[in-house]
């Protein structure tokens, strides 16, 4: 038995509201569990410098949690002049993930802008970063095709993201934070909705696992991912059947 | 006729909404017509070099727009590693605005640090920031009351912030930032529940301006400062019944 | 009676000397009682990026004081590698300041960088910096002038500053910094030739105060602006004629 | 057929010269093919505050490469005055990887500072860093053991870490730099000496890969590594013999 | 014949003027010809963390040059985030150089902060700032005889500092500006009041110089140095009478 | 008798392998004693700003140490985030050095790029930068003209440096880190294959040197500095006949 009552293969509560800044060309508020994160996607008409005269776009992610997000508070990192390790890693994660299901030609010069911003922490909020913005993204493309300014959505898949872990001996899916804290093994996977793979991140540093635990993690991975595409698609509605079209 | 339809003497729609941040010891959702702000107040058992073993707390605050709260993305100051001007003004003036009703030895040796993180931006996010993060702060302290840890509330008095100006020659109340943009005299004003000033920031850039124009902003500001105290009031119930008795 | 044997009503001793810094455009030493400021002019052919090709120039200010022109030392700004809060502040309000009287367009497209540096300060350097630095714009404009450059002088107006605030119960104009460090109120007023406001800063941290209190203390400082507009008009003699001709 | 002759199961000729750095408890100089990259061990007598009076030490690891060690110059971090994502990424992995393989209560409270500078660089520098600053760690632990500070060695297992991809379609072990440039899919392993994995890292920004493909990967993986910890067991020879005696 | 008319082996109009700044402990504002260079010393009742302890005391040096010094405006170093190379060249120089001079222990456990702020530059400003600090280094001294902290004066010498170099073809003594920019070599020298070395630092850029062009360079110096000397030995007066009497 | 043996007029043995990184133009792992550094040089097809269409080349130099090179680890500065005055200092010298014997014109409109990374540390790293940097230059510039890139080499002369200094009353050469620690008198020199000065920079921070000690000083260097240019004639052979040639 979880913490919160889950079963080992159950994913928290998962809610994605659309349009949630006026100001953005995408954007979403998205809730897994306790863990809130806005999305935003931007669109400029420029790429950069190792770009431009291609023909070709980007997709670029930035990520912060707002100071009061977690349990005890953190300094900003605009207060320490500097971003931390953990995120770059993580916009790093955001941005490549993102690219694998974008046809950049497609997309043509230039560059979406994907901010994550965390309201709430409370474990997983990487992954449902990418989850989230992956909807604000269809919703800024959208917008570039409804202006009339791109033919086709340039989306070759639709992609959502989970973290399972090894909690007290067992393999768990979507883990929270207290789950986290205690967890001997914990990985990130990012998947596309045809099944396969774009990112597993795992690490053992409390304890190296094994290629069988490994199997079986990726296996919970799997059926999350699953989930969350069916409610990207839920709340996409009509304007996801652009994803793929390609 | 204002652009939206307003009345000079008329402030936007506000709602608060208390308990928005699990994790934090007081936190408000604030939304003042399009503009959104989180506030959140976090108590720490120390305080700054200056103040050990005073027996005398501080409040300090700080301030940030999410890269997409405007129409136009910002930069983030965390990217391009340090704080602008007009940051660091915002967040000087809602710390020493919140300072001036707090009796800061009945604090004892704590610092409550205020987060105010703008959502969605349009016009009058500083004043926005000062009347929410009142609220959270009043949750924080009564947070520490009902510990025990504290015997009484410091506040001296309840507090809120509004914009003035003058635009199309006329003086108005609450500017968005359609308002804002055009406005030849921008004043922002920061009052006390017994209608008292604490701050007074009025700036004639682009015209300078009489001291009859002066007293018919003050006229107008102390007129929205009383309808935003009442909206604090109203939502802090009876917890706002501390405030002022020391 | 003051700590210095002044009248409530009476500025401290002010002496502008022209021409102090031999290679810049215009560029004074103002004393104002003990503190002592250089403030220079410096003309640039180039305007900020958003004002390119708008035949509109610009004028910016810089504001730092010497380590040791305080009691105790300050650490250099550039040794820590950055700008603080009060700094940013200040040197944002001298530009805006001094961009209210200077008609833009006709000055062109170039830049003026004001540089004020505090050699020696006792309080009041933020506006003696305001009223040095107008002389020392003055002077470059002229000299823009004078080259055939500029055909008439772009300032439509004299523009002054002052500080007024509440010690001892009793409003008081210029602040030297014993009384600044007890003020209950504190309020920086700049004011054009006209008699126009430009900024009113007022603070009450230690102390709300009323809108009665605030009438005395903006009558207080319209009368040290008058003077400190004298002697700007005394020290300029026939070169201060071309201010407001436009 | 690979563009260095080698098959795809073959790893680059490896040397680890022990001892290289003169002033150091422990370095080596590792080559792996064309790569080179110089790890140090330094001990230091004191842990990060956050273990301070636990009892337990740490290991934290700095990666860095110098200008020219690639084909093209690339600037200084120092110069730039900060780290890169890229830089932040490798040297979190190195030192969790480290520290996956270290009791840190049996080493104490002392912290071990493993730098790994890439000399020349030629594919797979993290990873090369790694199975290099594995040995110099070991030494680094004798040298505490021989002056008698240390009771016994806190290493649990070996540890060595080494790329694989899928390059034109083949999966391929130890990715020199051209066909790291054109893998459709990259991983990073990081195994015990007992075969269990400590991280995995896929990425698969070009092209989402299959659970067969990882299968693959995965196993090519572990071959590679048993080979670099039988590298690392021949140079360390008897001092080798301390590892997991604990 | 030189540009402003001096002998080869002449220097410019050299005058300090002590007690320049009322809050430090010691100031002068020295002028060399059109240079002027404000040099403050502070005393500060602690030392480094490599001195505690030890009973040795410590001088430290900053420069900096206002940004209007000199014929072009010169972004501040605050501005920019960071001191650059020639900056910290010159301050390591000036706290090297008065070291040179102090009898440390007898300082006692406490820093002298020496600050040089060229207001004026016309060349020369770093030996002009040696020149200069070192009076405004006594005065702090002699400050702490007077109020019985520390019992004698710890100066073992007089020091002054010269720039010297060979322009069209001839060796001469402190450079102007003009003539630093055309000279062939170029040297900075620091020397005590009894003729001895401190600094010798040639820079032959632009030509490498014999051994002959040198010493004809050492001897210009000396001779400089010995006026210098007298200068600062002049305005001094009894309070110059202290330094070597240890 | 020196710490090592050796006699005061004694280099350390030196030894310069060329071609030592393979993706550089010129590349040197120069040893003097203990002391190692890897000195490379890269082309860049452009210069800084200021050279822009002037036909006019440049040359800038870069040094760091790695942290343990050291026999305590030094912090990098590139985690401090900027660079140290030391650092600064040394290569500007060695920039400065190097440019004295370079004819930029001929050079034409490119930047050498020359990076010294100290690997280990035993006194005098930047004098072996200088001398290891010129082998590396010589090679960088022979191979665009073997590309037919240039016409001829540009450079006017040999170059080298060395350390001198006064240990124990004795003037000693080329001193080693311990030598270096109780020095008096520390002078750099550098010297070009002419017997001419490029740089002299002799500092008596610890006691004041006579003219008589400078002598003797640069007596000895110069017979250092004459072994060293044959060392880099001996590495060099056909190649460094092209210097001098123009």
């Amino acid at each position: 038995m979880r913490v919160d009552g889950r079963l080992p293969d159950q994913i928290r509560q998962v809610t994605i509201e659309r349009h949630y800044i006026k100001h953005a060309e995408g954007s979403v508020l998205i809730t897994v569990g306790d863990t809130k994160v806005i999305c935003t996607a931007t669109i400029e008409d420029k790429v950069p410098p190792f770009l431009r005269n291609t023909g070709t776009g980007w997709i670029t992610a930035e990520y912060s949690m707002l100071p009061r997000a977690t349990q005890q508070r953190n300094q900003r990192e605009a207060t320490k002049g500097k971003l931390g390790g953990r995120t770059m890693e993580i916009q790093r994660l955001i941005g490549r993930a993102l690219r694998s299901v974008v046809h950049l030609p497609t997309l043509g010069e230039r560059t979406i802008w994907v901010d994550c911003d965390v309201i709430q922490a409370d474990g997983g909020t990487r992954t449902a970063s990418i989850t989230g913005s992956f909807v604000a993204l269809v919703d800024a493309l959208h917008t570039l095709i409804e202006r009339g300014t791109l033919e086709k959505m340039p989306l070759t898949d639709f992609l959502a993201a989970v973290s399972v872990g090894v909690v007290n001996e067992v393999p768990v899916l979507d883990l929270c934070y207290e789950e986290d804290s205690s967890a001997k093994v914990d990985m990130n996977v990012v998947m596309t909705g045809s099944g396969k793979f774009v990112e597993v991140q795992g690490t053992g540093e409390e304890s190296p696992f094994t290629a069988e635990e490994l199997q079986n993690l990726l296996f919970l991975a799997q059926k999350g991912i699953g989930q969350l595409i069916r409610t990207q698609k839920d709340v996409l509605g009509r304007v996801g059947e652009y994803v793929g079209k390609i």
